[in-house]
């Protein structure tokens, strides 16, 4: 089984951040994030995840503003200090190909994949928000298809420029007073619908050859692009089932593009909510609730129905009828908060709490064997390669998850005793990419400086 | 006095990188960059700075490239790791103006300046090379002016971008549940030739209110850009007489910004090549100059004389009468190489490797006690608040220089017996910017996400 963890703000729980437990003020404070890459390095997980975004989600009022948006960092900058602060664990982080240029970033993963001696690892987003389009420039926000086709065209040549130090190109030869040799150094010189880019990186191919590549969209399109390049899908689902089903169409798209299942690793979010006895957890899930401020919540559950308004209704009545056109189509989402409704009969106020709670990540309630055994289970049925554990409270959720769940998963024989090598690869049993120049030596093109 | 370290490859001298005491293929090696930053820190120097270029300088043969070009990483993510091992050294890191977006580049310096509390500083380059401008989707290098203006409206984006959080905006207050103080997060919602940029920043206002501003530009216009905007100018001069005269005129130029003389230090480049006797340093000095291949000393020399072509000559004999049109007009640097050639009476060989050796940095030959009393008697003249030092060969430069140098200014009452502070605004003596939102309330902006 194969583990990260999600450091999501001060916590995967919406409200995580208000309990006495988590952090104080913590999101700018590199000690923070130092604990979390050394606990979590302590646990033998994977790697360690930073979600991102280049601006902010718009957000109602003020009230609700406070309860879901926080400071953000550069991923890469906090990953860096991490990667001076441990040995092993693996440095995961967000960055959008809309919002960025493919030789810069392609560098900057490249760097961090070097200065961490072989743990980078890049999460590809495409971006949504109007915002983050505002921040860069444009008017309006990218159409989903756009987004993907330059997507691809980013991967491609971030690829080439990975590859374009060959093997023994750096060799800093003293004797000989060769730095490089430069028939191993590679032009790329691409000429694409998005990009120029002529290369070569100023940066050696890194010790993984390039950074393990994550991906977490869910629509068709995001599936094929994850079929065609992700090696870690970052997924969420409330069952076994659907976990499965996903995995298996996941599987099968792999084969389209020739790729083996064991080149792809889907680890769903789980968000363990533990508790020494089953009565506990569930208290913290409640404690964990209240601290959901209304609006924020209603907020959540509006958007979870599909856009709906629901700001005339009394938060302690219950959940009224949702008009004709928000039942239309096909929703799961909308269907089990539909079916939660009715099985609990909770207030408006409860259910919005009860959804809002573990943002988009599955919560599981109960004590480490609990927890333990649910994970099991979901690998054992072919749901998963692993989690993507989002503690609902940080840094105190990780390492109540490293000293009681890990344990269990190792005498059980589902977790490593030991890190299986030195970088995010070994550990992820993913192997280290071919270089494309190498491979096909034709392709080569003498860099423009020569 | 204030003291910045240069990491320039392995060594400050163009073929320190071969010398014994050179550090061996250290240039994506995490652990040469920490020993760096370690030891300028306990040499109370202010700050280790990193050049950077986003591509590679046109070059001759492969010869030639063997011997001046390397890798380069991001120079954000290596101070990053230097920032997780060490407490007080400011980290000081190149980044374009003409390649980077103000949006990622300010969250990017806003980021390490709180991840190092207080330690960053952006030495602000618009970029010269034809490479770059082909690695960034343009088809040429953009003109002079062109990017100097479009650096104008970067800085101006930026630091509108790091006050966008005001004092107090960040709350993380459990109680209340207010994480943030939306009355004191604005946007900035420019509008300009270059940038359109909504914000806020996703970064609260950082410890020092942002990056130390360094600039290195010579030319008059980007003096004038210095006078408006740096705190830190680096600078390169043959003599004291130059280097006054150029302090003189910066601070002539800041008054008409309304600026003091305080607030920005002159720092000129000095190398250090240091013995334990001066017969020694010039040991030294000859044993780096005979490390240079004679193709990379001889195409600097034809560079610094003005693009002449020298291929014809013999490499023993004399340096030939150079053409008329390269004698014409104003050339300070031409005329000294003329000047040293004729004193010497050196071959062109002999002569191409000294006038290579140094790159732009003045090169100072001698025992601990002369490169002290050098440097004591340029800042006494007004020729420089601080020196950036450039050891010829790294990381065993640098130690010498802490070890043998840095004693002796101590002795002397010219440089600190301990850190003044824990920031390098604090270190330098520079002022934390008051936030421009704050000072006139009347421009704060809604943020669109409201």
């Amino acid at each position: 089984m194969k583990l990260l963890a999600f450091m999501m703000q001060t916590g995967g729980h919406i409200a995580g951040w208000r309990h006495p437990r988590a952090a104080e003020r913590a999101l700018c404070d590199i000690d923070y994030f130092r604990e979390l890459g050394q606990t979590a390095e302590r646990g033998l997980f994977d790697g360690v995840f930073l979600a991102d975004y280049v601006g902010y989600h718009p957000v109602k009022s003020a009230e609700i503003f406070a309860g879901t948006e926080s400071p953000k960092l550069d991923p890469l900058a906090v990953l860096s200090t991490i990667a001076a602060a441990t040995d092993t664990i693996g440095l995961i982080g967000t960055a959008s190909t809309t919002y960025s240029q493919p030789y810069d970033l392609a560098r900057r993963f490249a760097s961090l994949d070097h200065l961490s001696k072989g743990r980078a690892g890049w999460n590809i987003v495409t971006s949504t928000m109007e915002n983050e389009a505002h921040n860069y420039g444009r008017e309006a926000h990218m159409g989903h298809s756009e987004r993907y086709a330059r997507a691809e065209e980013f991967v491609a040549v971030a690829r080439r420029l990975w590859d374009s130090w060959e093997e023994g190109a750096y060799l800093a030869d003293k004797d000989s007073g060769r730095c490089t040799d430069p028939g191993r150094i590679s032009a790329v010189n691409h000429a694409g619908e998005h990009f120029r880019v002529a290369g070569p990186l100023t940066v050696p191919r890194s010790p993984q050859g390039h950074p393990v590549l994550v991906q977490a969209g869910a629509s068709a399109t995001g599936q094929r692009f994850a079929a065609g390049h992700a090696e870690v899908i970052f997924t969420s689902h409330p069952t076994i089932a659907t976990a499965k089903a996903f995995r298996s169409a996941m599987h099968a798209q792999l084969a389209e593009f020739g790729r083996s299942p064991e080149s792809l690793k889907v680890m769903p979010a789980i968000t363990p909510i533990l508790g020494a006895s089953r009565a506990e957890a569930k208290d913290l899930q409640r404690e964990l609730d209240a601290l959901i401020p209304t609006q924020v919540a209603l907020s959540k559950l509006e958007a979870l129905l599909g856009n709906i308004d629901l700001s005339g209704h009394d938060p302690d009545g219950p959940l009224p009828t949702l008009p004709e056109a928000a039942l239309a189509g096909q929703n799961s989402t909308r269907d089990r908060v539909l079916e939660l409704a009715t099985r609990e009969t909770l207030s408006l106020r409860e259910l919005a709490r009860r959804v809002a709670g573990g943002r988009t990540s599955h919560s599981v309630v109960g004590t480490a064997s609990d927890i333990a055994e649910t994970l099991i289970a979901w690998e054992r049925e072919g749901a998963a390669d692993g989690f993507v554990i989002s503690p609902p409270v940080l840094p105190a959720g990780l390492s109540d998850f490293v000293d009681e769940v890990v344990p269990i998963l190792q005498e059980r024989g589902h977790f490593r005793q030991a890190y299986e090598g030195s970088s995010l690869r070994a550990n992820l049993g993913l192997a280290v990419p071919e270089n494309s120049f190498t491979h096909d030596p034709h392709s080569r093109m003498a860099p423009e400086i020569f």
